[in-house]
Formats: structure tokens, C-alpha cells, sequence
């Protein structure tokens, strides 16, 4: 595996890999602090191309609060272990300064899409998730990206920018890996201590209660969000930010489910 | 020369062109009505790849007045014919349609340098000269792209663009081609009738009396702008939006000139 710190070699890599070899590269985007979520990213990316780039960048842009940014786990010589032993070609980890070599001007919005959910939480982010998501598909120039269903909204969000600004990229939606008990794997659980992370499973008992709902024959989007809002009152550590039934592409709320999409996280989809 | 209208046809032609061939690719945007000015970006063009692509496209995105685009110049099959005779190997000239399928979400804005000068009296104007730009740069793919330094403002933006995005792609500014009486050429010029074209000199006149200005060693920025200003105040169809001294690449105000910049629309100038 090749680790490479730089703008510039990255993209004269990418470049020959293109030109010479004539072949085809798929890009990983991670913040790194790596577990088997990530990984399984990487064992899809590599069905679809010849080569395989994983970037770790913790991008500050994308952080509305400065603690979360400051204390996100971080360890590159871990990552960089795993990343090798999952036959990873390029590991592509520069520096804040490296990806923001003066004050970023420009800005790239998908606007409705950032609007809701998350982004309503959450000022900020989803701008810095689509500007710096598009830098590294500018520097990697990937013919295919692999991205977890875990961030809907952020899947939901790049596929649309693709569309919209003409990427040449197709941009596949990996499903989440989740632990034994169904905690979905992020980053971010390192975080919690003992008793927080057996409150954290109240989240998937939630999603599996609306999907019984859903299962039962319940098409009415409010008693499916209700069941599932149910689940999460009765974990006392839990605090909602928002439990929401959504069209998986425009993110605005259903009233009634047409189609069974509120299962469409726990199900394995595979881009062309 | 080749015409294409499809945006995945004009992307599979690149494609083609970068790897099979392993072509040096320029693009010249325009927006059609073209003119000797149009004309000099495509030998510039030339000169710097294997193969020029002119897209022809009135951007509705970029247009801040309804009217404006309503009456913009359009005659695709002169343009066509101006094109071939000047050597350019494809005519992309896709429709609204095919260049926005759905209502844009996706926008890309280049915060500081919008908002002065043109930007302050063009609301959204070059957010979607931005968001325009990298689309084409994204379908079409170039090596090169080439701006004319009439709109400097806008060239100053998509170099900020390439830079802060990481985009692959070297920007070359061309300098301003003007009529034998010193009018800039435009396509906007059609809309002038015989007193308004004669009264448009005005603003070549103006520059001019700037750069006497600098030349006679002046170099407190209010003196060079007041001389210019009171060489529009002598045409009395002149109404006047802004008369500035400004960075070459951050526009902003400048209280004393170190270096001639105010000449440098004069100059003629080559990128690497």
C-alpha cells in the first residue's frame, strides 16, 4: 500500500493510473478511526474497480462544534494497518493545511437536501461535507465512491450533487455493519462509556420497531414515527433529536409509505 | 468539427479523447454570439492542447434580469460555421434541459470575490456563473480552459474555483479584444443603437485616462479612479455602477498602487 500526503501526487497518481494502466479507481472517504463499518467499504469498493484509494481526513470544515472536532479519535498508524491488510492500493491522508491551503472561498450547498434532519441540527455541515467531498473527488478523480447508508443524509446528498454538477462518478450506498446487538459501528462510539453504550441500542430497537410497524401493514408515517419514537422514550439516557419517516431521495416527509422505504437502511443496495 | 448536445456524449468523447488518444483537451465557454474576441480564445486554445472544445450556452442560472436573457444574442448556426473555420474540433451546445434535468440544488458559491464590483449589483450572478463553469468543467473534462479578461471579475473567480476546489485544470486568461475606436467587443453590443454605440467609448477612453494616470507615476488609488471617473462624467449617456482600483486577485479596494495592476487589462497575458 502507498500512503501519500499530497494534493499534487495524489493526483499524478490517480492521473497515471488512469492514462497508463488504463484503469479503474475507487475512492473510500473516511475520517479514519477505523472499525469493520469501514472496512466492509472497502471490500465493496474493490468489486467495483481495479484499484482502490482510501482518503482519512478529518475535515474541519464540516465540524459545528469545535469540542467534536477536537476530541474525534484519531489514529492513522492503526488505520493505516488495517487499511494495508484489506489490500488497500493508495492511502490518501493529508494534512488541514494540505486540503485548505488558504481560507476556503469556495463553497459548494446542495440546498433542500441540507436543510432537514441532521442539518437542522447541525448548522454547517452538510456544506463542509459536500465542499470537502468534492475536493477529494477532484484530487482522486475516482470512477466510483463507496459510501456508507449509515449518513443517509449525506449519501442522499452526494449522489444528488453527482447528478447536479455532472460527476463522472457513480457513487455507491454500502450498507451499515452493526455490532452483535445492533448498534450501528461509528467513530464515535469510542466515546461512550459502559452504561451510554448499552443505552445506544435503544436507536436500532427504534428502527426495528418501525419496521415491524411497516411489516404489520402500517402505511401511515406519523403511527410508524410514533412506534418508533415509543422505543426511544423508554431508554431514559436517550434524547430525540428527530424521528422522522422521509422519500429516500428528496428527504421531505411522507405522509403515507407507498413503498417499503423505511426498511431501505437495513437492506443491502448495489449501485450499477 | 464535431456538434454534440448530449452531456454523457460530450463526456464519453472526452473520455475517449484522454485515454485513447491521450489528448490534450481546452475548453473555450462562451455563451454564442460570437465575435472576434470569442475567436482570439480559441487560438489561444490551440495553443495550448491537442483539441478544442467551445461550448455555446446562455446560462438562464447567470442571468440576474429576465429580460436580459430573454433579448441575449443567439444564432448557434453562424456561430457554428465561425467555429469550424477557426479550427475546433467539437461544438458542445446543450440545451437548458440537458444542462439543468432537474431544479439545481447543487450550487457552488465563491464567497468574497461575488460580492464586490459586478456582484454587488448582479444579485446570484456569479453563483451561477460558478455553479455553470464547473459543470461544463465536469462534462467536458479539459486539460485547459480558456477566459477572456473582459470579464475579469469572473476569470478571477474560476481561478479562486480551480484552486480551492483542486480541480486539474489550468486556467489561461486572455486579454481583451477590442473594436479599432477601443470598445471592448461584446455580444451585448448588438443591443446598441448608433448613439449608444458611440457614446460606449467612454469607457475605453476612461481606462486609458487611468493608465496616463499610473504612467505619469500617480499611485494613490482615489486620484487614478477619480481620473477615470471624470472621463465617464464627460458622456453624458454614462450612467456610472462602479469605477474601482482593485487586487488582480482579490478584488479588493486598493488605497495605493505598488505595482501597475490597473494596466494589466491592457497587457496581454499567458499562463504556464
Amino acid at each position: 500500500m502507498r500512503a501519500i500526503e499530497q494534493v499534487s501526487a495524489m493526483q499524478a497518481w490517480s492521473r497515471e493510473a488512469r492514462r497508463r494502466d488504463g484503469a479503474r479507481i475507487a475512492l473510500v472517504p473516511t475520517m479514519g478511526a477505523l472499525h469493520d463499518g469501514h472496512l466492509s467499504l472497502v471490500e465493496i469498493a474493490r468489486r467495483h474497480a481495479d484499484v482502490v484509494v482510501t482518503s482519512v481526513f478529518v475535515n474541519p470544515m464540516q465540524f459545528d462544534r469545535a469540542d467534536d472536532f477536537a476530541r474525534y479519535p484519531r489514529d492513522l498508524e492503526h488505520d493505516g494497518g488495517l487499511l494495508a491488510a484489506a489490500g488497500v492500493d493508495v492511502l490518501f491522508a493529508p494534512d488541514a493545511k494540505e486540503m485548505y491551503p488558504d481560507a476556503a472561498e469556495t463553497v459548494v450547498t446542495v440546498d433542500r437536501l441540507s436543510e432537514p434532519l441532521c442539518g437542522a441540527h447541525r448548522p454547517g455541515h452538510f456544506r463542509g461535507v459536500a465542499t470537502v467531498v468534492l475536493k477529494l473527488f477532484n484530487i482522486v478523480q475516482p470512477h466510483v465512491a463507496v459510501f456508507g447508508e449509515k449518513d443517509y443524509q449525506q449519501l442522499a446528498l452526494i449522489r444528488r450533487m453527482v447528478r447536479d454538477l455532472h460527476l463522472d462518478i457513480d457513487v455507491v450506498g454500502a450498507p451499515i455493519v452493526r455490532e452483535a446487538d445492533g448498534l450501528a459501528m461509528s467513530s464515535r462510539n469510542r466515546h461512550l462509556d459502559r452504561d451510554e453504550r448499552a443505552a445506544a441500542t435503544c436507536l436500532a430497537r427504534a428502527l426495528g420497531a418501525a419496521e415491524e410497524c411497516v411489516a404489520a401493514g402500517e402505511r401511515d408515517a406519523a403511527a410508524i414515527v410514533a412506534a418508533a419514537t415509543a422505543e426511544l422514550a423508554r431508554e431514559p439516557r436517550a434524547r430525540v433529536e428527530y424521528v422522522a419517516a422521509v422519500h429516500p431521495e428528496t428527504l421531505r416527509p411522507l405522509v403515507r409509505l407507498r413503498q417499503l422505504t423505511v426498511p431501505a437502511v437495513h437492506r443491502e443496495r448495489r449501485s450499477a
